[in-house]
This record gives structure tokens, C-alpha cells and sequence, in this order.
């Protein structure tokens, strides 16, 4: 299969991100639950970074599941994807460290919207590439949570230089409208979906 | 083989998650035997850790290998167990450091707990998937050992507040229980095991 | 297939170096603007050597995608390309902590010089192994870029030693022209490259 | 294939190893050679250990080779010997950070001596279950290197307690002598070594 290698790269760099992000969950000097509270900020924004990593690898696998020509093109698209995820750590540590200022917070909606962006590119290069009549075509349609999301992005960019936590529930609302998985290239692809999701 | 990314990425994620405790095994300042020895409360930690997530990967290989159909909600129960075991370097670290102290040896206890929580509901979503006829159902029976751990880690939550000391010899007796490969699963699938397991 | 764990192995690490190489984009303490905006040579630094490294991972996967004969030599000239590129954190790190001054800038084209070399020892090995007719030897051809980099990037080093920012337009430059993966080998692998690239 | 899981583990398990291992090689607080100049024992242990790693990657990928049957007793005989290389980084960090004192010297090899001795389990637990005529008995017939080679660490480790740079000589033999791969399970392999290495 030629897109195996294509996976395999993914899920390593994505694996290794959501791994690291641990790594900003520092051990606490105390060892009472006083310690471990004040670690709250730190945590809630690794659960939400997981989620939106678990988001993307998940959509990622369904969208190569409908790849059947890689190109140069989309070995580069992906490695822009990748990129802008690689960032998440980075953002996340920024954001939780400084308990949600407005700028950090802001910052870190700067990435999801870029990521998503560069997912909608990755998503365009490969429909390019499978012809307009592909199953992925197909399966995407009018892709309105694809185009919503970013709008919603940028809100929250807006919001969170006024209101950090406002920001947040748009983070947080926007995942949870994802964490669907994209049900429209399991209806289109029935036969392989059974044992090839 | 449409397990195989499933596999591949949570391969990925154990694999970093156990390099990455070991981070953990600090160099110490000195260059003699003393400098080596205070380290031990890290190398036994490290060691219980190391076993418990190799445990893990065993069961998981084992439990994937008697999975033919994978679906939207295993990909999400697996991301909620790799989510737990990601916590692993860091209750590790914190409760080495304290030596033993009461909360961080319970927060230990309570990740064990939610990651052999989040293992059960895997097994039970994979189990729903196949059907109840499957060959894992069949496989995985009574599950007493899988029953059984979660009480000894909620016996031992409660020790540990007492007497960590006490919460330890549940933790590694666990282990110790689990270190046997799930033989339920090799002997239902006696072809498959032959070269594919 | 023979190829695919030395595949696996090289994703793997080239993977995991991409992701390390974030770690030096540090936290910063402040939480405005400006204390971001300290991050810049950190941040391009990471920008050129993130696309490096896809480079390398592009080619190196078109360039297997012609191999079909293993030996032990290469996989020791697999490992010497991956142990320069793992040097990249490191360089990447020196050279943009210290605001590009010259030896790190210097040492940072030493190590693009040593990988372009090692890349090139790994291809002369590939192809010896395929023979003299095989697919690779008629892809590569010439290899002008192949031959040009080196040089580009010895003259970076001196200029470097001089004038560090003239050193930057030269690693930048031959970065643009590899960015265009190798269309050589697609070409006379147009079967192959339909699913297979 | 069974045996790819297994392989696939074992290789992101060593790809972490070697990069975790250069983030020892911390960047330099001058920005000159001297600076640089620091940092030959950590480079030079680095460069050991990466060896080391390489030959064990690549004894191992032969050795799967030959592999046809895993059991649950070779998934944890591999993982006792992944264990002891995790540990690797640790060691290789304390003896070059010391520059080469007694006893982190002597560890060093104390950890390599565990290493060959894991993998020598780990091998004689697949030829146990493949059979006393299987291609790998076959293959590693007498073993003097895997033999020969504990005996020069058990050396190496005595002389590193008066002379450590006496210890370095037999730790980077050993390593030439294993620089070339195992020839033997080329040899009785030729169908598939062809392609299939």
C-alpha cells in the first residue's frame, strides 16, 4: 500500500506529540493534594490537547482510508499538517503556564486554526489528486464542520483577548462537535469500512 | 489488516511513554556507588512502571489479534486508554521523588485503577463490535483476573494513605498475577497463534 | 516486503528527532507579545530545520521505493544518514540560542555537509546493491542537485565564519531547490508511483 | 506476519533510545570552539552508544528474520532485553558527564553485559520455539562472538575500576567485532535474504 509509509510517519510524529505534552506536566515540589491542585490549568489543557490530537489522528486515518494515489504534493500537505500540530505542546505549555492570559490563549488558537487550515489543504491536495468523482469527494460533501470550525477559531482568537475563559468554551465546543468520527466516509466506504476502518 | 494503524499507533505511544520514564532516572551528582544508590527509589518505580506498561502492550497485542472490525468507538476507547498510560511517567516520577509518600503512592493507585478501567470498557466496546458469539467474548470468558485488579487497586488506594509500604506489595502482586500472557486468547485462536500471534 | 522495517525504523527516528527539535522552543516567561516575539531565531531556526528534515524523510522514501535487494551495508549507511540527522536538535539548538553567531552557524552547515554526504554514500550503496542497471541508477541520473548541495554547503561554512546571515540565504536556497521531491524517479516508475509512492 | 508487532514495538522502542540520547548532548553556554570542545566525552560516548544500538537494531531485525513463531515468552524475553537498552541513555549520560570515573565507566559496561545476556535469552528463547532444526539454530551454530562477547565486558568492567580508558578499548572492540552483521543468518537464508532482509 502506498500510503502505509504516509500513515506510519503520521501516527509516530502524532504519537510523539501527545507524549511529550506529558513531559509539561511537572512534577509537583510538594506531595499532598495541595501540590497536585495547583496543577489543574496544566491538566485540563493536556486533556484538551489530547482530545484535539485524538481528533485529528482519527480523521487523518479516515481520510487516508479513502487515499488510494499519494503524490509528492500530499506528502508535503501532511508534513504542513504535521508542522502546525508539532506546535501544540509548545502552545499548550504557554497557555496553562500562564493560567489563560489573554495573549497565550490567543496564541493557541492561532495554532488549531492554522492546523485546521493546513488539514483543509491536505484534504483539497488529495481530492486533487484521486480525481473530482472520488469516493472522498464524495464523502466530504459540503464538509460545513470543516468550515465552520476555523470561523469558530478565529471568534475565539477575538474572545480571548477580551475573555479568556469565553475562548475556551469555543476550544472546548468545537472539539466536542469532532469527536464524532466523520461518519460521511463510513457511509460511503461500506465495504471496506467493515474491516478496513 | 484494518487493526494495523490502531496497533502501530498505540505501539507508538507505549513505546515512547516507557523511553520516556526513564527521563526520569536523573544523573546524579556524584560518580561513586552512594550517588548510584539514591536512585533507587526511581530504578524500583521505573521497573514496577515498566513492567505494568509491558503488561499492557501484551494484552493489548493479544486482544487485537481476536479483532476483525474496528470501529469509530474502539479508535476512541483506545486514545482513552493510551490517555491513562500516558499519566504513567509522571505518577511514577512523583511518587519515586517523595519516597513513598501517602498521596502520591494512592495518585499511583488511581492510575492504575482508571487505566485498567479504560482497558475493561476497550475490551467490552472491541467485544460489541464482533458480536456476542466472537471469538474474544469466548476468549475472554469470566475474566477474573480482569474483575479482580480493579478491587485490588481500590484495596490498595486505601492502604496507601495508611501504609504505602502495604500499597506496594498489592501493586507489584498485581503485576506479578498479570505477567502471564492472556493464554484464554491463545487457546481459542490456535491457528492464528500458530504464526500470528 | 524487506524494506519496510528499515522503513519503519528510519520514520521512526526521523519522527521522533522532528518532534525533539520543538523541545528547545521553550516556554518563555513573560505572557505578552513580547516575550514571544524573543522566540523568533528559535522559532525560523526550527521552521529550516523542520524542512530539512522532510526532505530528507521525502527522498529517502522515494529513493527505498526503487530499492528491492537489502543488504547489511545498507543498513549501516542507513544508520550513519540517521545519525547526522540526529544531530540536527542539537545545531539547530546552538546555532539559534546564540543569535546565529559564527561557529554555530558554521557547525550547523558542517552538519546539513556530513548528511548530504552520508545521504550520498547510502544511495551509491543502494544502487551498487541493485546493480548497475537497475531502477534507481537510471532515476538518479546525474544527480546535479546531489552534487551541487555539498558545495553550496562548504561555501555557507566559510561565509559563514564571516558573515552568518549569508550563510542562512545559502542553507535556505538549497533547502527551496529539494523542497520539489524527486520527480526523477517517479518518472521511470510510473507504474509503481501510480499507488505505490 | 506474526512477528510484526513485535518488530515494530522493538524498533520505536530503540528509534527513542538513540534520540532521547543526543538530548544528553545539551547546547554549550559559549559560542566559540571551546565551547565546543566541552562536549568530546558526551559526543564520544554518544557515538558508542549509537554503535551499540545499531548493532543490536540490527542483530535483532536478523534474528527476526528467522523468526517464523512468536510466543509469550519471546514478547517478554524481548522486552527484558529492551529493558536493559532503555538504560542506555542514563549510563551513557553519567560516565561521559563524569569523564569516564571508576564506577559509571564500570556500569556502563555492567548495563552492556546485561544487554548480551538478555539478548542471548531472547535468543534462545525463539530457537526453543521454533525447534531444535530451525533455520535460526542453524544460523547461530557455535556463537563464539555472542559468547566471547560477555567475557570481555565482565574484563572491561574490572579494568574500569583502576583504568577506565583500558575499559573504553574493550567496549569499542567488542563493538568493531559486532559492527558487521550476522553473516550466518544471511547464509542459510539465501532465498530470502535476497529480498527479504
Amino acid at each position: 500500500m502506498g500510503r502505509g509509509r504516509l500513515e506510519a510517519f503520521s501516527d509516530g510524529v502524532i504519537a510523539i506529540i501527545i507524549t511529550i505534552m506529558v513531559l509539561e506536566l511537572r512534577v509537583p515540589h510538594g506531595d499532598d493534594l495541595a501540590a497536585l491542585g495547583g496543577l489543574w490549568p496544566v491538566f485540563f489543557s493536556y486533556v484538551l490537547s489530547y482530545v484535539y490530537l485524538g481528533i485529528y489522528w482519527n480523521n487523518h486515518h479516515h481520510m487516508l482510508q479513502a487515499t488510494h494515489r499519494v503524490t509528492g504534493g500530499i506528502l508535503w500537505a501532511n508534513l504542513h499538517l504535521l508542522f502546525w500540530l508539532s506546535l501544540f505542546p509548545f502552545v499548550t505549555a504557554w497557555m496553562s503556564e500562564n493560567h489563560f492570559a489573554p495573549v497565550p490563549t490567543a496564541l493557541y488558537g492561532g495554532v488549531l486554526l492554522l492546523a485546521a487550515i493546513a488539514y483543509y489543504i491536505l484534504q483539497r491536495t488529495i481530492m486533487a489528486a484521486q480525481g473530482p468523482d472520488s469516493l472522498l469527494a464524495r464523502a466530504v460533501g459540503r464538509d460545513l464542520k470543516g468550515k465552520l470550525s476555523p470561523l469558530a477559531y478565529v471568534i475565539a482568537i477575538a474572545l480571548a483577548c477580551v475573555t479568556p475563559a469565553l475562548a475556551w468554551v469555543f476550544y472546548a465546543g468545537v472539539a466536542l462537535i469532532w469527536l464524532i468520527p466523520d461518519k460521511r466516509i463510513e457511509r460511503v466506504l461500506p465495504d471496506e469500512a467493515g474491516g478496513g476502518e
